[in-house]
């Protein structure tokens, strides 16, 4: 995505105070009305988006800087009130469930836009373009987005639940496979607007490597991490650190460092939170950490309302049809993903709906689609009614099955 | 200045991990060898500048923004801390100060142009020319910078004084009759650059409205604010206010409608804080702001450091030998305000070090100068001195004259 600049210092000091003042508001007006607070920010967003009153750009780079700052603090965030142990122990699962909630949406995908070319005969073409077409829309709607479930259970104090980890850890695993999506989708739109032969976009090998990389990075970091903690343990007990400026700066630069050695950023940062969460001085990292997060992070959620296209809703019939059932099928796909989660049918369905949140990761995919021109603006259409009703449909479902009474602890 | 952005999010997440952290070190080891803090900041900006490092371009737009924020808490800050009334009393001192420090620095300026052009034949021009330089020089020796005095007055719990009052007064005058000072300066470098008559460029109306605008912007929104507080406190006396994002966005809008209106933007700032702090919650809106200032604020200072340039130090020997000249003679002038200061010799020391710091202002309005092709590069260099010098002189001085047991409160 581009970002734009342009705009003078009082302009953007006004947007940057409105901007988490308005989240703020509406986040009230929708507690008060029973509703998740961040579905008001996420509104709040639209209202003020390109497809309403038209105030925010989500594309200005300072405002889109801020965002970035916002749920790398929100992963932070969450990281440290995560046991990192309890995390650990129920990785397995996580990567089960992440990778089961990555390959169904794909195939659902993928066999959606086929039936829908047999049936509906859109999106026309010829069957190798319908082929390739039906592996960027199943692509769209692999990747979950994290920070919105992250927020939901953070709010409802389900952190501390044995499904909050296990979403948390697949969310994990599913934005590090998504890059390997991602690296594949956008090498298969390189070839295809290129008319180079895939092969020579795509090789095996730099696949793996991509995804060596991005698991490691998590994975070697919290290991540096603990041994770093061992020997300050040792040689500095009663070292006393800095709980603002220094967190703050170490959760940044591990975004930054994941994001460099071609992990995700929000695992940098989320990691940090994790092994910090270690530290005595764990409550007053964690007040500082929430403090400034009070600032930047509205911005992550009131961009993501911001991006929401609405006009996407007045797309051609076709587009509005397929966009529905993608939406279901995108729905199914995460929710069959709890299944493997043991206990009865609400932890199963917990874990399910945590995962269903779709965000920017689906639109990068499905911008790269329509850049390369395999994508029409109906389809584009389509991913992003996806992306709308699976952002704006999770946070009352959520909060819903959480509510309920049986909360597993362990 | 222009603002310039091409960093990706990776390396703005390293600058802006980096830079308050950085400053916090060097804050540290400068508080260890009993200097102030605040100079180990603008040092490590230096340090980490274009004229060493450069691992920081001070007009990358996100820094600045970063930057603006922070100097508009900082101000905020300070209002906070700051009691309303008490200020008022020492408003007329502070006018007073405050028009000595501009007429003296401005009227010593102009002389040591034509002295220097007499004598040392720098510069070099017709006398139509020489005048016009001196008026120049003679501006950019005008504005205080009132965050490096402000910063420290706080570090050494001393904004309860009566001195720190009429500091704070007097540089806010200062910054209101800077605006007019560049004003006037700008239609000069326009008038000569154009070969426009100077009555054109500049007229007595117009300067009149700048200045009832600038003037009247602080004292409107603080009446306005007084008033908004009391129909609080009669209409909804339990109102529960947000404490961080609230006050925030306040201090932030208020700077842009400062701006906006033709007054300064942390004058807005300043006065949202002073009302503000009226308010119950006054404590925990304190405590928001500073958390928040712990991230933003470093930047303000860092930039300061990485604005100067050390080449300045390295230009022809006429600019050094007028810039040493033109630093003294601007520490003399505002050394000079404080006199009128009542009490012994003590409180007009302080006051009058506490006006030293020249920053940004001055450098904008010698940038405008070598625009319109009236400064040279050697005199833009002996302006460079006279900021670098006086604001890395007053912070130890101004420890120093605080340090000592005579305090005067009330």
């Amino acid at each position: 995505m581009n970002t734009h600049t342009a705009l003078s210092i009082p302009h953007l000091f006004l947007l940057i105070a409105l901007i988490p003042v308005g989240a703020r508001v509406f986040g009230a007006l929708f507690e008060r009305i029973k509703q998740p607070p961040v579905l008001g920010e996420i509104l709040f967003g639209i209202l003020i988006g390109p497809s309403l009153l038209n105030l925010v750009d989500p594309h200005t780079s300072e405002l889109h800087l801020f965002s970035e700052i916002g749920v790398a603090l929100l992963l932070f965030v969450i990281g440290l009130e995560t046991d990192l142990y309890a995390f650990l122990r129920s990785a397995r699962m996580s990567f089960v469930v992440g990778t089961i909630g990555l390959v169904l949406p794909f195939l659902f995908g993928y066999g959606g836009i086929l039936a829908s070319h047999r049936i509906l005969q859109f999106p026309a073409g010829e069957d190798h373009l319908i082929k390739l077409i039906a592996i960027f829309t199943g692509a769209t709607l692999t990747a979950t987005s994290v920070g919105i479930t992250a927020r939901i259970l953070k709010e409802l104090h389900s952190l501390q639940t044995r499904e909050a980890r296990i979403i948390l850890g697949a969310a994990v695993i599913d934005d590090l496979l998504g890059i390997i999506v991602l690296t594949i989708v956008s090498s298969l739109a390189l070839s295809f607007a290129r008319g180079v032969p895939v092969e020579e976009a795509l090789s095996v090998s730099s696949l793996l490597t991509t995804f060596l990389l991005a698991l490691g990075f998590p994975a070697v970091s919290i290991l540096i991490g603990l041994f770093g903690l061992k020997l300050m343990n040792r040689f500095a007990p009663g070292l006393k650190l800095e709980t603002v400026a220094l967190p703050f700066a170490i959760s940044l630069a591990m975004a930054a460092l994941a994001t460099l050695s071609g992990s995700a950023g929000i695992i940098g940062s989320f990691a940090a939170g994790l092994v910090l969460g270690l530290l005595p001085p764990r409550k007053e990292i964690l007040h500082g950490a929430e403090t400034i997060g009070k600032i930047f992070t509205p911005f992550f959620f009131v961009l993501v309302g911001a991006t929401l296209d609405l006009n996407a809703l007045f797309t051609s019939g076709n587009g509005l049809v397929v966009g529905g059932i993608l939406l279901l099928l995108a729905i199914l796909g995460k929710l069959l993903s709890g299944v493997v989660v043991r206990g009865g049918i609400l932890p199963k369905i917990r874990v399910g709906i945590g995962m269903v949140p779709r965000g920017e990761v689906g639109l990068i995919c499905a911008q790269k689609g329509v850049e390369a021109g395999l994508l029409s603006p109906e389809l584009f259409g389509a991913v992003m009614i996806v992306v709308m009703g699976s952002t704006l449909i999770t946070p009352p479902l959520l909060q819903w099955v959480f509510a309920s009474r049986e909360t597993a602890r362990g």
